[in-house]
């Protein structure tokens, strides 16, 4: 099969005529399916209700350095979790802050301590227009976030090795209203890139403007592979320790996807500086977090070796899912020069690029005949792809069945886009 | 006993010399006592351990309005754990928003949201100086977040009734830059008195001079009685109705004090303006709180009833400790004119005024001795007693015979403190 564009006319309306009717015969389905969000599917969640008995009425309450996780105190969360997340992130215990449920809020957080103390120069928020850079595709949340608080988010375009280092270092090191940038380093949403050890080492060794100006480095999916030839990320705070600039650098990460997502444990890693400054606010903010949770999942894990083994459990859900979207995407789209798309390691996403200026018809074409995608433009900054190109696929929720159904009018739907534009 | 203001020089002198080395025969005994935080004694925390049996990995976790509590979604709380608390402060359901571990946290994000977005008016923070009103005797924690986001504090007396409503509704009609007032409307910290059916009536008909004017009605002790004569509190937001003006308060409550200080739940009641300026804010700043540990307590409590039934055991420990304290400031302090304090029904904590000028020399007496009070201040804005004569007694926390000791050491601090003003 030729491509679309270099297709004899009357073949191409041929073409058309047998995807309509194609897509007319799944809309008539009346399906109801949702592809948008990154959530775990049920089985995923279930792995982890064994920890819901960890801590019992019998449970001894009093641990390393707390004389009772029931009750207030330790800002900070208690050691027992701190070693788990600083194996995680490997960094040491002391530079780990273990928070609530969710790591977005504590991103949340960071970002509104920033605008309202600020580091080492006036707040942010008195400093007039401040900006961020943001690598695209990337998280919607995060571009929500940096929105919420009126910054002015600057597109980096993403290559296979992470985010184009060389716009970074010229507009970060150029413009001293760049206060920062968002990172997913590992198996980065939606594209599933771990960047490369030369992108890792050259955001330590970054030489801002401003001096305030800090990295959020969002290591969500860190441990989070899908099949057994997994990325390796160099570890950013070796390579800021070896250039003295431990204080660039605030790392999150959580086990929203290795526990529960409404009810997991979320920490940052950051320099004794930076758990100072974040320490400031967060000792006005709360007494402390859930420490029962954190005993919950130090108990249930014991150390960062039954962290890793859960997420093989994990691993084994989730390598057929992206098998059956990735090969549902070469069956289907392989021989058309319609889309192309992510082939990761980890992570929870299959990035898709239809053809330019067909994102928003494909995902409307899909939400009528009843499947919901993340929404066209999500993954850039103010909700605007520039070619309206790239679509978020998420493989890890609906029951396998309706994934293979939501893919396959996907399919047919970024089909019927492309070959409509040469009509 | 006379007066030591009306003593004779020699008898003071003696009294002095008698109260010294009693003072001494403590400091001597290398106490180690603390008395300062109202935190629940271990009695009361284990209290709920039974809690922590009712999920167990067999429990059903699609509930009545959430198809799995395990996972992310459900931004405002499940509604079990917003019937309940619902039920508490006498609200609907949907006006109800559940949160995290922490009440406090969920204040200071309403400040933090008010600052940011404002309310019906610009943004707090882009309106120069603005003030909020602080009754004093109050919550350190209340003044802590307030100088945070750098609101100036003015001090409001407390009455037997509440705050002083004359000045309240004077400085709040007149000046528009006062936003908004911090109220603990039942046994309130740490005087222990509940507002009157006129004071609350009073809050509930103020004609706020800013539009973006905000009571924060801080309902931390809603059904904490410690002994048979409860107070009766004047549903605040029954009495906004007949004003048609809900939007003036958010009400705050949490399961700090019921369950577990580090792991209970909490929860914001207000009108429907109100939830939908703080969603506004908490969706870009979480996916959603820990609902396993909302159902954790709805499954446990199952509704109001068995919040209440609860709150019974709670009483049966806290009575004989404030029975006590009472006892022995009555006994040993009652003959002499040193000293005034609080006989609450309820609340955590017993005020008590000493000689004016005396607060700091009583607190750091008391430290000398190994005995941690509140710090002398702490409940006034800025940590400035004017006064210098208001200190705030916990008698939750310490074992029996520690309180014991540690009420002994206070009362001849404060003997003593006083009588060396007469010397």
């Amino acid at each position: 099969m030729p491509a679309y564009s270099s297709m004899d006319k009357n073949l191409i309306a041929e073409e058309h005529k047998k995807l309509s009717d194609l897509y007319a015969s799944y809309k008539q389905r009346g399906l109801s399916l949702n592809m948008a969000r990154g959530k775990p599917g049920a089985e995923q969640v279930s792995l982890s209700n064994d920890m819901l008995s960890a801590v019992t009425p019998d449970t001894v309450f009093k641990t390393e350095d707390c004389p009772d996780v029931r009750n207030y105190g330790g800002l900070d969360g208690i050691i027992e979790a701190k070693r788990i997340f600083a194996d995680m992130l490997g960094v040491e215990a002391e530079n780990i802050f273990v928070g609530g449920n969710s790591s977005l809020n504590m991103m949340f957080d960071t970002i509104a301590c920033l605008m309202e103390q600020g580091a080492g120069d006036k707040p942010w928020n008195q400093q007039g227009k401040i900006k961020f850079l943001c690598p695209a595709p990337g998280y919607d949340r995060h571009f929500g976030v940096t929105g919420y608080f009126g910054i002015e988010m600057i597109t980096v375009p993403m290559t296979e090795n992470g985010p184009d280092m060389d716009i970074v270092e010229k507009l970060v090191s150029e413009d001293s209203s760049v206060k920062g940038i968002w990172c997913i380093p590992k198996y980065s949403n939606p594209q599933g890139i771990t960047y490369s050890d030369e992108t890792v080492r050259r955001f330590a060794s970054l030489k801002p403007a401003a001096k305030d100006f800090r990295i959020m480095w969002d290591n969500a999916y860190v441990i989070h592979d899908i099949n057994d030839t997994p990325d390796k990320l160099l570890n950013i705070f070796d390579e800021l320790k070896k250039n003295g600039s431990e204080d660039l650098v605030f790392e999150f990460c959580s086990t929203s996807k290795i526990t529960f997502p409404g009810a997991g444990v979320a920490a940052v890693a950051a320099s004794k500086n930076n758990l100072a400054l974040l320490k400031k606010r967060y000792n006005f903010q709360t007494i402390g977090y859930d420490k029962i949770n954190m005993l919950r999942h130090a108990l249930y894990f014991k150390n960062i070796d039954g962290v890793l083994a859960h997420m093989q459990k994990h691993k084994a859900v989730l390598q057929p899912r992206f098998e059956m979207v990735l090969n549902i995407l070469e069956t289907e789209l392989g021989d058309y020069d319609v889309a192309s798309w992510t082939k990761p390691n980890g992570g929870y996403f299959v990035s898709v690029d239809v053809t330019e200026g067909c994102a928003k018809r494909v995902v409307q074409l899909c939400k009528d005949a009843g499947v919901i995608l993340t929404g066209a433009g999500a993954t850039y900054p103010y909700g605007k792809d520039p070619k309206d190109s790239n679509i978020r696929i998420a493989p890890t929720y609906p029951p396998l069945d309706e994934l293979k159904l939501a893919m396959e009018v996907f399919c047919v739907s970024a089909k019927l886009a492309a070959i409509e534009k040469f009509l």
